[in-house]
C-alpha cells in the first residue's frame, strides 16, 4: 500500500477533496507560487506540516518520477480539530478524558495507545504535528482497527493546547518520573488530560511546567523508564478503573 | 552491528566457547556429519533451535560468502535454564513471579516486556524457542538496558514448562479474553506465573487448558484485544501493587 501522492495537481486535488494528509515535503528548489502556492496555503489552513528538503530526497522517495518537486503523505483517517474533541466529551455528558502525546515517534507505540484508548473509553488522543508520528498506514495496522474508533486531534503546540483545555475546565496530568504523586493517587473522575512524553526525552520542559500535576509510575528495578505505550496504558487503565467503580 | 556468524568452524568455536546463540539455519543440502554433526549435537544439547532452509536462503543472508551452508544468529545474552529460574526465586526467598510468553514474535513487544519485568520485580521471563523472538540486537536496544537485568529462560514447550512449574508450587494464570475472573481479582502474592499469548493468536489451546485460572482485562470499546506488551504490563503492575501493599 503506497501512502504517497506525487505531483502538484494530484496533491492540490487531494487537499481540495479533503483527503487526510499527514505531511507534505517540497524540494527547496521549487517555485512557491501558482499551484504550489495554492497547496502551501491550503496545507497551512488545515494544519498540515510542510517541510522543505533537498531535491535529491524527493527523487529518492518518488516512485513515479513525476513528483514535480512535491510529495504528500496520505493519512489513514482525518484528524479532528481540538474544538471538536472538546465537543465530543460534552456531547457524551462525561467529564473529559484525553491523552496528549508530546512527541511519540514510534508507530508501534501510537498504534498500541490507540488500542488502549478504545479499550478504556478515552474520548480522544492529541498528537503533535512536528517530530511525531501521525496516522500512517503502519499505525493503522498496529492499531488493530482502533484508528477507526478513536478521534485524533493534531496540534502545533502541546503547551498551548493545554492552556485551551485548562480554560475548558480540564486538569492536565503529566506522567513523569519526577512526579511527587503516584499515578494511582490522581482523581481521574474530574475532567482530565494525561500527557505522555516521547520515547527519547519524555515530556518537554515547557509542557512539564504547565502541568497541574506530575504523576509517577513506581519502578523497583534498575532501569529508569517504561515503554511509552506501557506507561500510557497503566495510567489509562487506572482512569478507567476509577470511573467504573 | 552484525548478529550473524558464518561457516562451520566459527560456529563450532562459538558454541564450544558458550557464546549465546539464538538459532542456527542450515542449507538442506549440507552434509550432516563431521563438523556439522558436532554443531548439530552441541546445538541440541544447549536447546538452540536448528532450521533447514534452501541453499538460496543461506546465500541471501550470507554477508561474507563463506557460510559453507550454515549460519548462526548470535544472541545478546545467554538464556538460563528453567531450573536456574526456579532457583532465583528460592534464593530471593520470595514467592515465584514469572512471565511466560507463548509465542511473542515482535521484538518491540519483547523489549517492552523486559523493561516492565525489571520495573515490577519479576524474577524472570520464559520464551518459546520456536516461532518466537529471542534476545536479538533489536530486543536488546528496545529493552533500554533491561536485557542485562532480567533473566530469560528458553523452552521448547510452554505447556510442559507449566507442568514443571506447577510441581514447584507455582500457580499458572493465563491472560485471556475468555477468562471468568478480572485480572485484578487474582492473588499474586502466591507463587505465580502469568502467561501472555502471541500477537496473532493469543494463548494456544493446549496452554490455555493447562492454566490454573484464566484472567481477563476489561475492555469497554469496540476492539477485542490490547497490544501484548500492554496486556503483560497491566497484569505485572497489578502483581507488583499487591506485593507492595
Amino acid at each position: 500500500m503506497s501512502d504517497i501522492i506525487e505531483g502538484r495537481n494530484p496533491i492540490l486535488e487531494a487537499l481540495r477533496a479533503g483527503h487526510p494528509i499527514n505531511r507534505i515535503i517540497l524540494s527547496a528548489n521549487v517555485q512557491r507560487h501558482g499551484v504550489i502556492g495554492d497547496i502551501i496555503n491550503l496545507a497551512r489552513q488545515n494544519g498540515i506540516p510542510l517541510e522543505y528538503v533537498a531535491e535529491s530526497v524527493i527523487q529518492k522517495i518518488s516512485i513515479s518520477n513525476s513528483s514535480q518537486g512535491i510529495i504528500a503523505y496520505a493519512a489513514m483517517k482525518n484528524y479532528i480539530r481540538l474544538d471538536d474533541l472538546i465537543s465530543i466529551s460534552q456531547n457524551k455528558k462525561e467529564p473529559a478524558l484525553y491523552c496528549l502525546l508530546d512527541g511519540i515517534e514510534d508507530p508501534q507505540n501510537l498504534g498500541a495507545i490507540l488500542r488502549t484508548a478504545d479499550a478504556t473509553g478515552f474520548h480522544g488522543i492529541v498528537v503533535r504535528s512536528r517530530r511525531a508520528v501521525g496516522l500512517t498506514p503502519v499505525v493503522a495496522k498496529v492499531s488493530a482497527g482502533a484508528i477507526e474508533y478513536v478521534p485524533v486531534a493534531r496540534v502545533v503546540n502541546i503547551a498551548q493546547t493545554m492552556e485551551t483545555l485548562k480554560k475548558a475546565g480540564v486538569w492536565t496530568i503529566g506522567v513523569d518520573a519526577t512526579g511527587k504523586q503516584q499515578y494511582t493517587q490522581i482523581d481521574y473522575k474530574l475532567p482530565t488530560a494525561i500527557i505522555i512524553g516521547g520515547e527519547g526525552e519524555g515530556i518537554s520542559d515547557l509542557v512539564k511546567k504547565r502541568c497541574d500535576s506530575l504523576a509517577k509510575i513506581p519502578m523497583k528495578g534498575k532501569i529508569t523508564s517504561l515503554n511509552a505505550s506501557v506507561a500510557a496504558a497503566l495510567v489509562m487503565y487506572e482512569a478507567y478503573r476509577q470511573r467504573s467503580s
